[in-house]
Formats: C-alpha cells, structure tokens, sequence
C-alpha cells in the first residue's frame, strides 16, 4: 500500500468547512492528496480553522475545474454513493473497497470521489468509477457529513496500513498497466461512434445502452493491451461500414 | 447487538459544534443515547447546527455533573486514549473492541467515554474503565477530532449491527441474472467469427488474441442483458461485412 497513490477528491464542495475537516481526517490517517473540484467557496478561514494542524495538506490541495482533470491520470477510481441507483454499479462497503485500493495503490493512481453535501456525485460522475462505495448507515438517517465520510475511508485504509503492507500481489501480477481514465474516455468516445456508424446505436434513441457499455468496461478494469485490442476492433469495424457506405453512394 | 444498550459519554467537552457532530455521527450510525458529563458551553446553537437532522439526539442527551452519574449503572465501560499509559491497560483498536460491545450490549449496559478536546481522558478516568480503546492514526498526526473519534467507533458497531442482518449488498442487487457458461462459450464463438468476418483476426496466425478477449470477458462476469447487446453489436458488424463484399464480389 502506497498512501501517496491514494488522493482524496472532493467534487463542488459547499461548505469550506467540511475541505477543513476532510484535510484534518486525511492527515490523521496518513493521507496527504487532496484535490477539489470547483468547490463553492475556497479559500476560506472556515476551512483552515477546521483543519487545525492540517494545513500543510489544505495547503498543498489542488484545485482545478473539473473532476476530469482531477482524475485524467487515475488508473483505479471509487464513488462515494449512499442512493441505489438504476443501473446498479460494482459496490463495496467501505473496508472491501478499502482493500482493493490499497492493493491497487501500490502500483496505480487511486482516486476516491466524494459528492456534493445535499446531492453526492451526479449519475454522470458515477458511471466514470470503476467501483462503488458505499459506508453502511441507518435507515433513519443515512446522509453522513462529508468529512465524516472521509473519515470512515480513511480509517479503513490506515485500519490496512497498521495491518503491514498486506498481500503485495495486484496489479504486479497482471502483464500489462490498466487503462487511464482518459485513455478510457477516449476509448468510450470511439466505441460509441462505432455503434453509431454500424447503426446499433440511434443517437436520437441511445436509450441506456451507453451508460450499460461503461458499466461493463469499468467494472473489468480493461489493462492497456485489451484497450489497444478493442480499439483496432472498432477501427476495422468502422472499415467496413465505409466501404459498404462508399459503395451504396 | 443491542444499540439501545450503548452510551457515548462525552466528559468536559469544550466546543458545543462537536457535540452536535457526535449527535449526527450517532444517529447516522443507528445510536441513540448520548451523555454529556459537563460541557463546557451547552446548550449552544453551534451544537444544533452541526446536528443537522439530529436534533432528536441531542434534545434527549442527558446532562450529569460528575461522571459516575453517566456511567453509574453500566455494566462494561470502555475509554478511549490516545496516549501510552504509565500503567499499560486492556487495550484494543475500535474494530476488536467493537465485537466486545456488540456482545455485551445483548445483556448489559455500555458506555463509551470520550474525554477533552485537548487532554482526552483523565488517569483517573481511565480508571473505572473495563477496557481502553485506542484507534490507528499517523504519527505525524495522531489527534482526532472529538467527533471524528465517536463516528469511528459507531461506525465499527455498525458494520457489527449490518453484518448481522447479513450482507447488505451483493449479487441479489445486481438486475440481470449473470450469463450462464454455455452462453458465454456461444458468445465467444460469435466474436471470434466477426473477428474473422472483419479481417481482425487471422485464423492462420491467431496469436493470443481470443485468449486475451476470453480472459476480459470471463473476469468481468457478463449478465444476460451485456451479453445481448455484445451479440448484438457482432450481429450488426456482420451485416456491414456481408454488404462491403457483396459489392466487391
């Protein structure tokens, strides 16, 4: 496990106090990357009092835009996610998906992303992780604080950390690096064309067979070599239909 | 495990905010029963305020003047420290400690002591304790919040009370059923026709390319539903295919 490899990222944060208190959690468990999306209102003192001896880790935060550029070079990413959602996704409570990111960390770029106080993350974020998290609460009242939830992660991954390095297995073992999300992004822009041009997908209608597609190729973790396989698959696919168009015209 | 058997006593507690923060981490965590050995500024609307929708919590908080009022009829009283002790005390981490309350709580009265902001627990609080808790933090940091320390605890007997009720999530949720093996073996039949029909695959040189297909489909486990479209989508290549070499032919 490699705590270095694990960064914090937290999407439209409203209120700075929370950023104060998750950099606070995070340093108490040995975490020190913290990136925010567009957060409402930062910097703020709120947020530095809330860090209290947490601000070399509020300090070092890096803020930026939008989540792609927050994530773009994550090759293992987890959404935080308390509703059901219509597609059901890969979902972890928070000590099984705790394992599989310290194991991936050792190797790869882990990113754990943390929604908005009243709403969490959007569908559309969702579908970009390769996992859900998801930290078990009473049904009376199952809207945990944002750091609190931050916290809760983080104390599984030291829970881990204390433990020893753990199995030392992972993506060592595997013979090719997994796909970066951007690479992944691009890989998911093609495949889409490619169902456009073979007309399986009607762009009008594209009904949820896109967001079906993600489900499936993120919940796999597609190494770069099958990603260079698909993509020469789409590629030849698109071949064809040129040629069949061509000839038509 | 009977939650209605646990209390989280908080003793000299400075900032009010805190308190309601303890209040929303134990309602979110299925605790109801909270005491208050002395606070320092209490009631206060910051304590309100961080509550959120846990105000229920807070307004059946008893408030004691002297600890052995929070605690008087408890059966198993546990301390959380953050500090070695000169005299080394039962300890454990909140994860053991947790199946120790969890059990006790079936017939006995628990209580769980968390001490100042700034000084913890008192020797001579520690004291009348069964059992010291202690929960893993950095070095470079080991001072958690007040509140962060409670929603750790909480949060172990949760995954108790969850685990109980049996695992909250798992294939059960999942809204296909998952492909059966003789399905998949047709499904990769077609795909490597298709690779042939596009020219992708050699049949004469097939390296290790369906080896490596069947070994990202078979990880991700496929339901029916994927299944179909990925036929789908073959079935459709295979018909550009036919009309590209119709027109050649």
């Amino acid at each position: 496990m490699n705590p270095d490899n694990i960064r914090i990222v937290l999407v439209n944060t409203t209120h700075p106090g929370n950023i104060g208190g998750v950099a606070r959690a995070m340093k108490n468990m040995g975490l020190r990357r913290l990136y925010l999306v567009e957060p409402r209102d930062y910097p703020n003192e709120q947020a530095v009092w809330r860090a209290a001896s947490a601000t070399d880790v509020l300090e070092a935060a890096v803020v930026v835009p939008t989540l792609s550029e927050a994530i773009g070079d994550c090759q293992f990413i987890v959404g935080t996610s308390a509703r059901e959602r219509r597609i059901p996704w890969p979902l972890m409570d928070a000590r099984q998906c705790a394992q599989r990111m310290a194991l991936a960390s050792g190797q790869e770029q882990v990113a754990v992303l943390f929604g908005r106080e009243d709403r969490g993350l959007t569908n559309d974020e969702l579908k970009v992780c390769n996992l859900h998290l998801n930290i078990p609460t009473s049904q009376d009242y199952s809207s945990l604080n944002l750091a609190m939830a931050v916290q809760i992660v983080a104390y599984e991954l030291r829970m881990l950390a204390v433990a020893g390095d753990g199995p030392a297995t992972g993506a060592d073992d595997w013979d090719a690096p997994f796909a970066t999300q951007d690479n992944m992004e691009r890989f998911y822009t093609h495949l889409e064309q490619a169902l456009v041009d073979i007309e399986f997908l009607d762009p009008a209608a594209p009904r949820q067979l896109m967001s079906r597609l993600r489900r499936l190729y993120s919940r796999v973790r597609l190494d770069e070599m099958e990603l260079n396989i698909l993509r020469g698959i789409l590629t030849e696919t698109q071949k064809w239909v040129r040629r069949g168009s061509d000839r038509e015209s």
